[in-house]
């Protein structure tokens, strides 16, 4: 039985990409593994997979019994059902450590840096495997996705160094052409359900006992969302109330102004003013300079719930 | 402030060489660190540190508000006072993943090794550093110990080519020779506390909710320790009442006969047959072929108390 290689729920296009790679080197080092997803790819991610040719990983929503690697996460709470049950190979990841545990032994490739697909591009140089042409185009995309062309914080040296190796393989000139063109792609709303939009991007954490909800839209301008606001408060505070949620917020991200309109679903929504020191206007707050869940919003609610 | 590198309580020679080689690493990274110990070395560690010309880390008990690097575990069980109020900003290790997690991105390399030696063997390679001669010197004698001499079942094929190239490095030409010195001096008991010998290689877990801690003396020939057992059985069983513990085990490796006898105190002594099917006779049983508590333990009482 092969061994399954999968991202976090929702799955990004990290989650995706860095799945496939992963499995790939893995293949290489003699496993016998699968590239698998928790969901369909996402509009940006279909785009990806089909500029470089790649197929999109098989969706697998329990893992009951089965030998699996994690990408891009290492919380329970972004799992999918039965990894209790499951044996945990190894992690490649790029987030902070979360509570999975396992009972023997394992490998994971946990770097601080803004994308695990920048760690499975050291970990393919590490094993001296090169990278296919196609994957490293995806991979490429995976890293301009995750550090916003650059530009979020989350984003390090290494990234960069791993996106001027990628290109050279994937044949991309002009890289960050190529990052707006995705943007672009990301940021269209129209047709979505809401729910779908609230999940693009969508995680669960648990802080300090409370469930808590943190979702993010990326658009290259935000005036794209005007239409739609209204109808994702909306369907924020359902997804707060079905899942017995203390708060859902969702990150509405401009990429060209580099900042962030925060709309709040909440039970203690002062928990956003103790977070941030801004004050919410209505429902919203807009966070100036914040682009990255990871970074700066996730650590500053942990302090605020303490 | 330096960040602490440091590995877990009671340090064996891996925890402590390991230590040492981390920071030495970091270092050349541009990380401002300091090398420490949640304890003193043992003989067997104080034999290899003169042996290589290495100083013994400082000893810490307490971490908190300080930024650390932890080596050689991630159980929450096995660190410092503090942890929860200090930073973790990496991990190094070989055992299953603990229970630690952060709230920011850190660097973990965890592999399914013998040794957390042979990992930073490979770090140093990844990151271009050359290993000084008396640093490799000890990491060798670390792998030597963590995988008696090549005899444990954790050893790796990575295990030996790590001590290939560390013996090289050091100038070591009878790497068995080396080893079978250092565990004559591990061996010995005469004038050394029962609690000493229990502590020497002692580590806590929680098993399904269950406090259990296990033990292990590593010898050359059983016959070493007949005059210290019924010393060995009443200081676990002190052990066990004083820390609420459900059990208290003792390893006595015999390294040569490649097996080990478990010294049991615990509320329910019928664990041990669910774990390994043999029937202890009194307060102890032989275990053939036992030589690793990481491997061949702790994986089989976790289940025995699910």
């Amino acid at each position: 039985m092969s061994a399954l290689v999968l991202g976090h729920m929702n799955p990004d296009t990290d989650s995706i990409i860095s799945a496939i790679a992963a499995c790939e080197l893995y293949k290489k080092r003699g496993f016998d593994v699968k590239a698998c997803a928790q969901g369909d790819p996402t509009p940006e991610s279909k785009f990806v997979l089909e500029k470089f040719g790649l197929t999109a990983p098989e969706v697998v929503k329990d893992v009951t019994g089965k030998e699996v690697f994690l990408v891009d996460y290492s919380d329970l709470a972004q799992a999918p059902a039965g990894l209790a049950d499951a044996t945990v190979k190894g992690i490649v990841d790029h987030h902070k450590l979360g509570d999975v545990t396992t009972s023997s032994p394992l490998e994971c490739w946990i770097w601080p840096v803004g994308c695990t697909a920048t760690v499975l591009t050291s970990m393919y140089e590490f094993y001296g495997v090169e990278i296919p042409r196609g994957l490293a185009g995806g991979m490429l995309c995976a890293i301009l996705s995750d550090t916003v062309i650059f530009k979020s914080p989350t984003c390090t040296e290494a990234d960069k160094k791993a996106v001027a190796k990628l290109a050279k393989i994937a044949g991309v000139n002009d890289v960050e052409a190529l990052g707006i063109e995705m943007f672009k792609v990301k940021s269209a709303v129209d047709g979505t359900p809401m729910r779908d939009l609230v999940n693009r991007d969508y995680k669960d954490f648990n802080m300090n006992g409370n469930k808590v909800g943190i979702g993010q839209l990326e658009v290259v301008d935000l005036s794209i969302l005007d239409k739609v606001k209204a109808g994702l408060q909306a369907e924020i505070e359902k997804v707060k109330a079905e899942g017995g949620r203390h708060s859902v917020f969702l990150l509405l991200t401009d990429i060209m102004k580099e900042g962030s309109e925060m709309l709040i679903a909440s039970d203690d929504p002062s928990v956003v003013e103790k977070a941030f020191g801004a004050k919410p206007q209505g429902n919203s707050v807009w966070l100036n300079g914040v682009m990255s869940r990871k970074k700066q919003v996730v650590p500053n609610f942990e302090k605020a719930f303490k």
